[in-house]
C-alpha cells in the first residue's frame, strides 16, 4: 500500500527563490490528496508527473492566498479536460462563494460537480472516512480560523502465512474469513486456531499536516505517535518575535511540538521568504528533534 | 526611451509543456504595465528579475482564469511587502467583486488603494493616459466579452541640432519653446526659423495586444500600421474548425489580420496544449506574414 506524499511548494506567503507556495499532494494507494493549494500547484503536478485524473480530495488549510490561489486553475483544468466525477474540497465556508463568484463571471457551469464540505474551528471532527483512512482535522492557533489535517490509516485484515495455505490445504474461499479472525477446520474435522495461521497486520501509519500555526500544545494529544509530522517552521530562532506577531512557528518550536508528540519523524517547511539558504533552518530543528528533513520541492516521502 | 515587452507567459488555457499562462510586462521608460495575470505570473516576474514595485497598472482582457488567475497573488504580495501607492486594475466589471470576496474571507484590509476602471465592449475607449503614451481599448471577438489593448506613445517634442545651440548662443531657458516649434531671435536681432534649429521627434511607437479572440476584421483600421502586434494563434490551420468553435485564431489568420492591418511585426502566442513543438505554428504564420515571431518566455521584444 503506497502512502507517501510528494512535496509541491514550501514556501511562505511572500513567493521568493523561485520556491512554490504551499501544496502537497499525498498519494494513498493510487488515490489522490492534495492538501493546500498555493499559486502554481497545477503546474508543479506537470513538472513531477502527477496525474491530475487521480485527484478526488482537496483540503485547504485557511484563507490566506498561499494555500489556495492555485484551486481555481485546477478546478478550471479539470472542467476543459472533460472531468465527470466529482470533486471534494474541504475547508472553511468562504472557499465556496470565492470559487462560485469566479464561474458566475467566468460564465463557466462546470461538467462536473463540486462537492463543498465545510470545516469549522471549535472542535476537531472526521473530515473523510472511506474503508481505508480517515482525516480528521487538527485545531490551529493562526490570525484566521486554520485547520491541519491528520490521515490515519485504518487497522488492515490480518495477514495469512503463505505456508499454511499449502500445510491445511485451505480452500480460496475460507481465506477472507481467516483474514477478519477466524479459524479453520480442515477435511478431517481439525480446528487450526487463527493464531497459528495468520500474523498481526502491519501497524497503521499515519500523517499530520500543520500549517500554518503559532506553537500550540492543545494539538499534542491528537498527534501524539504519528509516523510523520509536517509542520511550519516560518522562521528561526532569531526571529521568534516575528513569529509571534504574524501567527507562524520557529523551527525550535515546530521540533519541540514533534519530541513532545514523540512523533517518527519531522518535516518542516512554509520558508520565510529573508531565507535563500535554508540550512540554518534545518540544523536548529536538529538541535532539538534530529529526525528531522526539509520540505524540498519534489521530494517525496514514504510514510 | 525604453518601450519594451517581456513574454511572462504565452500558453492556452490548459497549462502544459511547463508554459505559464498569458501575462506579459510593459516598460515603458521605467514604468511598468502587466498585460494580463495568469497563475504564476509573480513567481515569473521574479524569475526574469522585473521588479513588481515599478507597476501601477494591470490590464486584463477577460474574466477567463488563464489570464487573471494570478492577479491576487500580486496583490496580496503587494500588500506583504507593504506598497503604499495605488494600484490601478483595467477590466471588465466581475474583477472587482471576485478580488472584494476574496480579501473579505482573508480577512485583509489592503495597505494600499485598489482603483478599478471597468472596461465595456460596446466600443473602444480610451482607458489610460499620461503625458507620453496612451492605451485604447480593442474590442474584440470570444466567448465572453473581451479587449484587447493598443499602446500608443504620443508624439514628442521636436529635437534640437546640437551644433545649433553653439552657433547662436541660444540660452538654456529658451529651448523648451523651440522644442515646441518656436523660431529664435539672437542677441543682435536676427530670427532663426525653428526648421533650421530643429528636425522631427522620432515617429511615435506603437503595441497592439489583442487575446483571446476568433478572427474579425473590425479591429483592422483601429491597429493599422502599429509598430508591433501580439495576436493570439492558439491553433493550426487544420485544427481551424476547433479554434472557430471555442472563440480562437488560427496561425494563417493572425497573420491574416497582421498583413492587412500592415503592422511592423507580429508576435502570436496562447499555444494550445496539443503543441509541443511550436516551430510548425511559426512557419505557418511566416508563410503569409514574415516577420512574425513566437512569444516565448523570457523573451524581450523592444517596440
Amino acid at each position: 500500500m503506497h502512502f507517501e506524499v510528494t512535496i509541491l511548494g514550501s514556501n511562505g506567503a511572500i513567493p521568493a527563490h523561485n520556491r512554490y507556495p504551499t501544496s502537497q499532494f499525498l498519494n494513498y494507494n493510487g488515490q489522490g490528496f492534495l492538501l493546500d493549494c498555493g499559486e502554481g500547484t497545477q503546474l508543479q503536478m506537470s513538472k513531477y508527473n502527477i496525474k491530475r485524473g487521480k485527484l478526488d480530495h482537496i483540503f485547504i488549510t485557511h484563507i490566506h492566498g498561499d494555500h489556495f490561489f492555485g484551486l481555481m486553475g485546477i478546478l478550471t483544468s479539470f472542467n476543459l479536460n472533460y472531468r465527470e466525477h466529482p470533486l471534494h474540497i474541504y475547508g472553511y465556508v468562504g472557499i465556496e462563494e470565492i470559487v462560485r463568484t469566479y464561474f458566475k463571471h467566468a460564465q463557466t457551469v462546470l461538467r462536473y460537480e463540486l462537492i463543498f464540505h465545510t470545516v469549522t474551528d471549535d472542535r476537531s471532527r472526521l473530515v473523510f472516512e472511506n474503508s481505508a483512512i480517515s482525516v480528521e482535522s487538527i485545531i490551529l492557533k493562526h490570525r484566521i480560523p486554520t485547520t491541519g489535517f491528520l490521515f490515519r490509516e485504518k487497522s488492515g485484515p490480518r495477514k495469512i502465512l503463505p505456508e499454511k495455505l499449502d500445510q491445511y490445504q485451505i480452500p480460496v474461499q475460507e481465506i477472507s474469513k481467516i483474514k477478519m479472525g477466524a479459524d479453520f477446520v480442515t477435511a478431517d474435522g481439525m480446528s487450526i486456531p487463527n493464531s497459528e495461521l495468520t500474523h498481526d497486520p502491519s501497524p497503521p501509519r499515519s500523517y499530520a499536516f500543520c500549517t500554518d500555526t503559532s506553537y500550540t500544545e492543545t494539538i499534542l494529544d491528537q498527534i501524539r505517535g504519528v509516523d510523520v509530522l509536517y509542520h511550519e517552521a516560518t522562521f528561526l530562532h532569531e526571529h521568534r518575535e516575528r513569529a509571534a506577531e504574524t501567527g507562524h512557528s520557529t523551527t525550535r518550536e515546530a521540533a519541540t511540538i514533534a519530541l513532545k508528540a514523540n512523533v517518527g519523524k519531522l518535516i518542516v517547511g512554509h520558508f520565510s521568504a529573508r531565507y535563500e539558504d535554508l540550512s540554518e533552518l534545518l540544523s536548529e530543528c536538529k538541535d532539538v528533534f534530529p529526525d528531522t528533513e526539509l520540505a524540498i520541492e519534489g521530494h517525496l516521502f514514504s510514510i
